[in-house]
This record gives C-alpha cells, sequence and structure tokens, in this order.
C-alpha cells in the first residue's frame, strides 16, 4: 500500500501485469522474520494459497537454493483444494536454505481445458487450433533443440487445414502434453515477495538421547572429586544404555565468594565444593577447567572417546559470573554496580543468590561483552565441543541469542543449542525462533491425558513445530517432580516411556533417575542434598536400578524410526481416561508403532483401544499383529477396537510394533 | 536473520540493546501488507505479544497518526494476561492511520516492585532508596518545569539519612507513582519493525440499506423506457421504506451488435433493450448516459435530488464493452484479436457472451488502461457519486484493483466500493484485502442453522473482520434463491430479517423482493423473464407486498445502535434446530437486541432459549423485560432459558429489545 506520490508515472506498480496471487505461505514464521528448521533429509513441504483473476489454468513451483548457491533449483507444485497448493523438497546439506514460490497464468494449459470443451460441445475450432499452435510455438522457443524440433513438428501438423480429427488428437494428445509440461511459458508470473530461510541441522537435532550427569561425582572411590578421566570411564555403560550425548555440568572453576553450601545453604565449609553454575575464580573463568577435573587436554581425550562410543560431549553454557571470576576486574564494565560501590549480585527480591552475578547486558560495553560470550562458545567448539546446552537464557536479551547463534552456525552448522528456559510460552517460543535448536518443554509438569493431548497438540500440530523442537526430560538436577517423589518405580517407568516415546528428544539426569532418587527437599520440586552442592560417589548398578529397561527402550527407538521424529505423533481414542495411546508411523507406513501407557502409577487400567487403521492401510476383515517390543507378547488384533490390560507393577505400558499379515495366508514369516 | 557479510563490526545488529520483543500484533492483515479498515469513530483495538528477557517490569503504548500528519499520538497499552497487551484508539477522520506499539524495560517500575518486596521481608533498603533517586531524577529531565520541581523535591526527600519509614512511604506512595507515570525513560525501548494502516471509511461502509432499481424500468406508464426523471418520482418512497443506498444498473448506452433478447436469447428484436451490462454504443461508453434515461445533467439532478432524502446513488463499474464501444476502434490494443482478425468476445467455453467483450489487462499499454478506468470512477465522482459497485471484479487482475482503489482513496477517502465477487473464498477475501470497501458474500447460499454459525463465526470472529465487511443480500437480478422460489412469503420474511439484523450492510433488488417475485427459469436460481433484458413496469403496491414490513425493520435498525455493526454478533443457544437466534449489543450494553429466527417458512416452531444474562449484566433474580419490536409484544423474562414460539406465517421472527427491570420494584416506568 505504500507508494511514493509524486510523477503520475511513478504511481503504477512494477508489475501490473502478475496476474497471480500467492498469499498464506507455510512455513513462513512471523512473516519470515525467522528460518523454519528441519534436518539433514527431513521434507519442507510448503504450501501457499496461488490464484489468479478470472477463469484462467495456473501453474505453480516451488523455488529453493542453498544459500551458498545462486542457483535456484524447482519442484513443482501440485493444487490440494480451494486454491491451496503444495511443493516439497529434501534438504542434503546442513546450513540454510531458501525458498520461495512462483505461480503463473498458463496460457497452454488454459487453452488446451477449453479447447477440450469447444470440442465435446461440438463447436466449429478452426481458429482455435491456430492459437494453440501459437502456443506451441512460444513454448518451444524455450526448449532443448532435440523437443523445439518436436514441438515445431507437432505445431506444423496441427496447422494443417483439413485434417481436424488427428489435429483435435494431437492437441489434446500425450505427446504433446508432457513435451510442452517441460517448457511452461511464464509469462508474467508472480513471485512471492518474500524469500524465506530454513535452517538444517544434524540428525541429531530431531532424534537425539540424552544423559546429565557431573563429572565430579563420577570417581569410584567414595567422596573424591571425580575427574573427567573417572568419567572416559563410565563411557563404554552410557554408550551400552544408548545414550548418543552426555551433557556435562559447567566444568570450570568455582567461585569461593559466597560459595553455596550443602543444600543451597548460603553458608559453606572449606570442604564444599560450590555450586559448579558459580564460574570464575582466580583459576580462570569461562574457557578454564576446574583444576580437579583435569585439565584442558583431559578433556580433549574424553571429547575423542566419547566419539568412539557414538557419544557427543554437550557442555553448559551459563553466562555468569562467581565474584571472583577474573571478568569482574578486568571487564567492570560488564557488571553492575550499586551505589555504595559493590557489585549488584543476582536477585529475585527478597531472594538473594550471592554467589553468582548477573551479567549488565545494557552495558555501554556490550558490542566487546558480545564478542567475548562468543568467543566462549567458539573456544570449546575448537575443543570438540558441538552440543551446547545453554543455561537460562530467558535471562539474556533474545537479541543476543539471535544474532549469536546464527554467526556460529554460519560457520559451523552442526552445532545443537539446547535452550534451558522455564519460563511463560511466549517467552520459550521466541528464544526457538532466535536459533535455538532444541528445547526443554513444560513435559516434566504435564501429567493427566487431557494435558498430554492438548500440550502434544500444541506442540505437533501448531505452527510451533516449525521452529521448535522440544526435548523432554524426565528429571534434571533442578526437578524432581511430584509424580516421581511418590509414584514408585512405575512412575519412573511412565515418564520414562513417555518422554523416550512422545518426543524424539529426551534425556534424564542420572543416575538419579535410574537409581530411582525420589526423597525432595520439603514442599520443593527439588531433590535432597542436592549434587549442586556437593559431590556424590554412585552405586550405579544398586539393586532395583532401570538401566536395562533403558537399555531397552533405546534400542527399540533406535530400530523403529517411526520414534525418531517428532512431528508424526498422533492420539487415539481408548476409553479410559488413566490411558494414554498414540500411534507413530514412518511416512511411507513401513514402521508403526502404537503406545499405550498407562497414567495411573498405582493400579491396573484396561479398556479398548481404537486403532486408526483405515490411516494404517490395514482393512476391517485384514488382522495385524501388534508385537510388544517391551514385553515380546504378540497378539493378533482385528478392526479398529482391541483390548488391552496394564498392570504399572509389571510394565506401564505397551510399545506395540504393528504389521498387518498379508493377505496369502500362508505368508506370514513376521512371526519369527 | 538476514545481514551483510563483511566487517566484524557490521555483524552487530543496530539494537543491540532493545530488551523488549514484540511479536503477533493484530491486526496485522497479511504481514501488514493490506491495511485493515474501520470507520469513522469505530474503535480500533491493537493487541500484541510484548515481553522482555528477565524478571523485569515492563511498560508499553500503542502509537498512532493520521497519515498526513507527523505527529503520533500515544494511548497506554495494559497487560492482558500470558505477555498480551492491548490499546485502543478512535479514529477521528476520513484516511488512513498509522499504527505501531513501542514497548521498554521499565527500570523505575522494577525498582519499585522490588524494592516493595525488600521492604515487605525487612531487609536493609538504604542503598536501594538512593537507587531509586536515581531514577526519579532521570524521569525528572523530561518533566516539565512544575514536575521535574515536584519530582525532584520528592527524590531529595527520599535521600534523607535518618527518616527511612517516610523515605519508604514517599517511594511507595500514590504522589511518586502517578507523577513518574507521566514521564517514562524509555532508553532502549522497541518500536514494534512495521508501521501498520487502518483505512478509516465513512459511517456508511458500516452500517448501509441498500436497495437495487434498474431506472429503466421506473416510468410508470407500462412498456415506456424509464428516466432519471421516473427515478426521481420514487425517491420519497424509497426513503421512507428506510433505504440509503439507490443502486442502479448500468446507465450508459447499450451495444447492438450481439444484443441479447429476452431471458438471455442470443436472438433480438429491434424492441428489446439490450443488457445495461453490454456497455458501449455508437452513443458513448462508460461516462456516457444512456439517451433514454436523460442527460448527464438529469443524472446530476438525480443526485442531488436523493441526497435531499438521505440516499446515495450508487453506480455499477462494470469494466467491460459491448462489441460496439468507442474503445474497440479507438483502443483495440485493450482487447484480444483472434488469428481470424476478430475481436475475441467473453466466454465460459462452452458457453459464449458475446455480447460483451473482456479487457484484455495483459496488454502492452496496460498502464493507458489502467489510467483510463481510473478516469472513468473519477468522472462519476465529479458527478456527485461516492458509492460504486464493481461488477465481477474478480475477473480482472488483483493488482488493478489495489492500485486504483487507494488512488481514488487517496484524494477521496469517502468512497464505498462494493465488490459484487460470487467467486472463491480467498479470491473474494483477496480483492477486500486489497481495497474493497464492502463485499458480497454467500449469505444466499447459506439455508441451516449450522451454516449460519459456521459462517457468520468466520465473518466476525477470524482475522476476516479485519478488511472483510459483509453486505447481504436477499436477492439480486443474477440470483432469485431457491429458498424463496418455493418459500412464500414466510422465506421473504425470514430472509430479510436475518439479512438486515445479522449484517450492518444488507441490500435488496427491487421491486421483484418487495412483491415476493418467485418464479424462476428452469433449472436455475435465476428470476424468469429477467428485467436483464427487457423492461419492466411494476405495480409497486400490489397486494400483499412487503413494503411496510420492510419499512418497520429498517426503522428498528436505525433505532438500534446494536443492529448498527456486524462485529457484536454472538449466537446464543436453544433447543430447535430450525431456529437461530443471536444477540447484538452496543459496547456500553445500553443497546440489547435479540433476535430469534424460524428458519422453517412452513411450520410453527417454538423451544427454549438461553439468553447470557451474566455478560448483559442481568442476575439471576433478576427479571427483564423482552420488547418484540416487530409485533410490539412484550414478555417479562427471568434467568437463562426462556420459551418463545414462532408461526412463519404471522412473523417468521422475534426482534426483541431487551432491558433489566430496575432493581427497584417501583420503578418500571420503561412500560410506557
Amino acid at each position: 500500500m505504500q507508494k511514493p506520490s509524486g510523477k503520475i508515472d511513478m504511481d503504477f506498480p512494477e508489475k501490473g501485469r502478475e496476474r497471480v496471487k500467492i498469499e498464506n505461505l507455510s512455513p513462513e514464521v512471523d512473516g519470515g522474520q525467522f528460518p523454519c528448521k528441519r534436518v539433514l533429509g527431513e521434507k519442507l513441504t510448503v504450501k501457499a494459497d496461488i490464484f489468479s483473476d478470472g477463469h484462467d489454468v495456473i501453474s505453480a513451483q516451488l523455488l529453493y537454493r542453498f544459500s551458498k548457491s545462486r542457483t535456484w533449483k524447482n519442484a513443482p507444485m501440485i493444487l490440494l483444494e480451494n486454491d491451496r497448493w503444495v511443493g516439497e523438497m529434501i534438504p542434503t546439506e546442513l546450513g540454510i536454505y531458501i525458498y520461495t514460490v512462483e505461480g503463473w497464468v498458463d496460457h497452454f494449459k488454459s487453452w488446451q481445458r477449453d479447447f477440450k470443451k469447444r470440442v465435446d460441445a461440438g463447436q466449429d475450432v478452426e481458429i482455435d487450433l491456430k492459437i494453440g499452435t501459437d502456443h506451441i510455438e512460444k513454448a518451444a522457443k524455450q526448449a532443448t533443440e532435440e523437443d523445439q524440433r518436436k514441438l515445431l513438428a507437432l505445431a506444423s501438423l496441427l496447422r494443417k487445414t483439413g485434417k481436424l480429427e488427428s489435429s483435435i488428437a494431437i492437441a489434446l494428445g500425450d505427446e504433446l502434453t508432457q513435451l510442452i509440461e517441460k517448457y511452461p511459458v511464464r509469462q508474467f508470473s508472480t513471485r512471492y515477495e518474500k524469500e524465506l530461510q530454513v535452517v538444517v541441522d544434524p540428525p541429531k537435532a530431531l532424534f537425539s538421547t540424552w544423559y546429565e550427569r557431573f563429572p565430579r561425582s563420577c570417581s569410584p572411590v567414595s567422596g573424591k572429586h571425580g575427574s573427567f578421566k573417572d568419567c572416559e570411564i563410565l563411557l563404554p555403560e552410557i554408550a551400552r544404555m544408548g545414550f548418543d550425548v552426555l551433557y556435562l555440568p559447567p566444568i570450570h572453576p568455582i567461585g569461593e565468594k559466597h560459595r553455596k553450601g550443602k543444600n543451597n545453604s548460603t553458608v559453606s565449609t572449606s570442604d564444599d565444593p560450590g555450586s559448579p553454575w558459580a564460574i570464575g575464580s582466580a583459576e580462570g573463568g569461562h574457557t578454564a577447567v576446574h583444576s580437579k577435573l583435569g585439565n584442558i587436554k583431559d578433556f580433549d581425550h574424553l571429547v575423542k572417546e566419547a566419539k568412539k562410543h557414538g557419544i557427543d560431549i554437550a557442555l553448559d553454557v551459563a553466562f555468569q559470573c562467581s565474584p571472583d571470576h577474573p571478568y569482574v576486574k578486568s571487564h567492570s564494565e560488564w557488571f553492575r554496580w550499586r551505589p555504595d560501590g559493590t557489585v549488584q549480585y543476582a536477585e529475585n527480591p527478597p531472594k538473594k543468590y550471592e554467589d553468582i552475578l548477573p551479567i549488565n547486558f545494557e552495558t555501554e560495553e556490550w558490542k566487546s561483552l558480545w564478542e567475548e560470550l562468543r568467543s566462549i562458545v567458539e573456544f570449546w567448539i575448537g575443543h570438540g565441543v558441538r552440543i551446547f546446552r545453554v543455561d537460562n537464557p530467558h535471562t539474556k536479551p533474545f537479541s543476543f541469542w539471535e544474532w549469536m547463534i546464527p554467526e556460529i552456525k554460519k560457520e559451523y552448522p552442526e552445532v545443537i543449542f539446547l535452550s534451558e528456559a522455564f519460563t511463560r510460552p511466549k517467552v520459550m517460543y521466541r528464544l526457538a525462533k532466535g536459533g535455538f535448536t532444541q528445547s526443554y518443554t513444560y513435559f516434566t509438569w504435564r501429567n493427566t491425558k487431557e494435558e498430554f493431548i492438548s500440550y502434544l497438540t500444541e506442540l505437533t500440530q501448531t505452527q510451533a513445530r516449525e521452529f521448535f523442537r522440544p526435548n523432554f526430560w524426565t528429571n534434571t538436577p533442578d526437578i524432581l517432580p511430584e509424580h516421581l517423589q511418590f509414584g514408585g518405580r512405575p512412575a519412573f517407568l511412565m515418564r520414562l516411556i513417555l518422554a523416550a516415546t512422545l518426543s524424539s528428544n529426551y534425556g534424564m539426569y542420572g543416575p538419579a533417575f535410574e537409581l530411582c532418587l525420589h526423597e525432595a527437599r520439603p514442599g520443593v520440586e527439588e531433590y535432597i542434598d542436592n549434587e549442586k552442592y556437593e559431590i556424590k560417589t554412585w552405586d550405579w548398578d544398586q539393586p532395583g536400578n532401570l538401566k536395562d529397561f533403558i537399555t531397552r527402550l533405546n534400542k527399540i527407538r533406535r530400530a523403529n524410526k517411526a520414534l525418531q521424529t517428532t512431528w508424526n505423533l498422533s492420539f487415539c481414542e481408548n476409553d479410559n481416561e488413566k490411558i494414554l495411546s498414540y500411534i507413530k508411523t514412518s511416512e511411507d507406513l513401513s514402521n508403526i508403532i502404537l503406545v499405550i501407557v498407562n497414567l495411573d502409577p498405582f493400579y491396573t487400567q484396561s479398556g479398548w483401544v481404537k486403532v486408526p487403521i483405515r490411516n494404517l492401510g490395514i482393512e476391517t476383515t485384514q488382522t495385524y499383529m501388534v508385537h510388544d517390543l517391551l514385553s515380546d507378547e504378540k497378539h493378533i488384533w482385528q478392526g479398529e477396537n482391541n483390548f488391552f490390560q496394564l498392570n504399572p507393577h509389571v510394565v506401564p505400558a505397551h510399545i506395540f510394533l504393528i504389521k498387518a499379515k498379508l493377505k496369502r495366508e500362508t505368508d506370514f514369516d513376521y512371526f519369527m
């Protein structure tokens, strides 16, 4: 609507003859302000409303290019219904792709459609045939030499008078139709006014299995400060359990001033190791390694060893400082100072977090600050780290992340940033839009069937799926959810199965989880004697541990493509309010998983689940096998409604692999 | 996300310290590509998600200015919930307003909130008081001299040591809070990145009552071609009936070549007047007047006379030509020519409309064409016309309308364009986005309760309401809907009431409507012996006519504010599938209308309607009067559920004015 006023000539739009309009393109995050997200090999389906004035036939195509290439590729778009068109592409390179859409009035197709109607109505079409040859000749100009010859030959056949019947056959025939399809005359074609971006991440951005562990608690010797070397010893077992990301809380020197004691006490003794999030001491800051964990070479070695086991080491990015951090002296301008000359510590009045100083992002020196923070991430990238879990990103400006993450990914498109923001929904979404690869979620606080359906529907069926990749955590050092406090082992299994099958990214804080730790500090959802403030020595193989169950579950995830994405979730009806049931399938339906979870950790629940067999390519008369990948039990089912029963004290869920029986009764080798 | 690569310094965003983010602003049509619409005095409510990192308090305001002014005005925004903010303004000038939103971290408010928490927790706040005075002094710099004095006085009181209790009282007191509210320190404040437009139209754009009539059928003499003078004679009666727009089908010379005969016959006799939409003859084209109607001075006189009766004359804009139109010779480049040298007529194969030539908007000479078409509209504006009903706008390029309408409205913001597009939904919406003031709708083809609820919910409760103003027509010369063909007088009344009360803009094609014409050409929804192809002589006062009922209904519309907008529609539940019931209220609830319509033209229907008394400010224990403005009956109701009964052969609807009885029982003067 905005146009320059001035000379009359200026008042015409540039492209007044572009008759096609393109609207409501998806995916398009916030009008194209942010990119959408895919992983390598994950299809990008682009839809748009495309239409023209009048009654002409239109054509449309999806245009896309890797950001570093100048050459557009195209994919045809087809009409769904009600002027909605769709096209798709599969990204094959890490980084950013650009895409947009183009549509045009297709005069040849319009002519051909009308020509057929005229012929069918027995009208005189001699002049129309001539009009048709003009269209063919126009298209021929763009054709390869060979196709040009063919097209012109067809045109001249059409032009031959006295052979109306054969001309009609040629005009409407497959040869002409298919040949000319390759050379659309895109006169006055309309490009969608925006070029949109899709960030293509590595597959782990969508399918990852996280294990969080404090390296200082990895020593087998009771009470001893663990080291990277101790950590290395655990790698084979972590890998066996099926994890592919090992996330370490901060590994840096810890401040001494106002150091926290056990259970977050403001008083500490010289034995207290302090919270790893109180980063920085005379030993160094965010690029230093806590001396008791080892040195930087030990860290490099750990990263390499982990890789051998298929594990990425994920580091914690916590942009805050202890009062002893070198920055406080070297860059006092990055902190807030009070009128009495003291530095401003973190607080949420009346609560004070005196062991931590927040960074003042409103500082005059914000550019040097941003550069420094980026350099920290680059430092660890230089040491082989490609995954970062970012602590409380919502307490730093969005603009900073929206600058830093793309800057990093420009050179290292394989880097993954997990946003640890437990805050209001719009803030969490904004962080994801701004660049975070994965995000913590409200999963931990969803308990009832209705809550799960509503939340997962929001995550997977709304625009959020284009930019917000959930990572479901069963627990964290900060969060021992109520259900784990009193639900016993069945609750641990149930939450584990939910996290691992609802979301393709999930994680746990161990060994607290697999050892079923459940005692909280009274009145809060937090562990008593929290590992954040003390060194633990774990008996990892303690009776009742869930390690083998976790191993089995992670094996199931690896073996079944349907569990390797979050976007294919579809709830199915059942008649029991305590039962959550859902289907996940691979796109080609070669892998179909039906999960039925008992949300009640105390009682056996049973009921009837409605399997959407029509969507699965199974006929009502056909039987199909459901193979429980947890218990190995197999059932033969038929039709939509089928019975289940789940005793939470045995296993609180079925994870059924569904296979339709072949129609020839003799062929049932899938029983093997 | 797009930034120039190059020097490191270039890589920083310009406004890295703007911590507030603004998203999801509404109204914003297609990312701001199109303006939203209001009429004079109609409130614009702007909402946005506004939030910051961290825990600081933020403030926000709506900014707006008339497009011709450079000075922004502002209105405070308040937090609704979940980071959603709202602000509002009322436009007072015709034309375009610009609006946007601004938000900032409010350091004073943050400080005051935290200060209170510290005080409540009994913490030492001496240093915090000093921080507070700094904030006050900053704000004072922006204050008027008088307020500056007051603010500095308060600051110095705070600074006084040893008077902690009084300092606290001042810091948290109303005087300081209210004073400083006027001078927010908007450091690093964030402006929403777009400036949006709202087109402000005259009140008739939202509340209008249209009457369509062929001027050539206005003569009282049987068979005689009517004239503007004949038309003038009808004005008092049209005004009495409550219409304020008189829409005339094209008044231009009619082509002779391929002229249509009665009932759309391709054969005509010399007596046939032809379709008025076959515009142009040797007499002239789109700026000429059909000689039998009169001359341009007669037209000017009609316009003036109509104004005296509060009626606007609306003209038909039909951009197409008869084969005899002067353009065909003078501007042959604006038409398509076939290989045999003949001009391309309109068609929808195999149907041919040989009395009409479409304009070729793909012509090389599109700029001169556009200018000419615009000049036609300007010509009629020059003759006092301010309302145009545009024929088939969807068969001309969107780009043309999106250029022409704003161009016209730049100089004549009071002009109203009604889009006559009966086509696919996205095309209809696009025309409205592109500038049409009002639009024909699918109303005519909605019949059942479910259809009405679904369609009206779409029109009034989705984003469509920001740009698409419905105009509900009971019938048109092209459309005699099935329900009017067989439903008898009750169907006419029912459709009339629905059109007039569901939509604040409505219209009818008369006298066909008020005379209950119902005979269709077999198999189509079109009148037999259609007035489009022949001159009619009407007996307007024929027994059984609906003129008095229409008059009463239009009086009700004029007397009740609630019926003068479409956006306040709210359906209410009832237990009968044949009954549609809805409430419309003025914003201040001073005018409450409850409409109950029997959709069944044959049988008496009754049931219970649920009145949403809580939303109407009526208590469960309170009685209220419902006064049927059609029948003048009055009932005393109480509570939500109330009984109704509607015999369609009497009147098929109640239009209740609801008035709550005053709580003092003695006071019931509203019975008078």
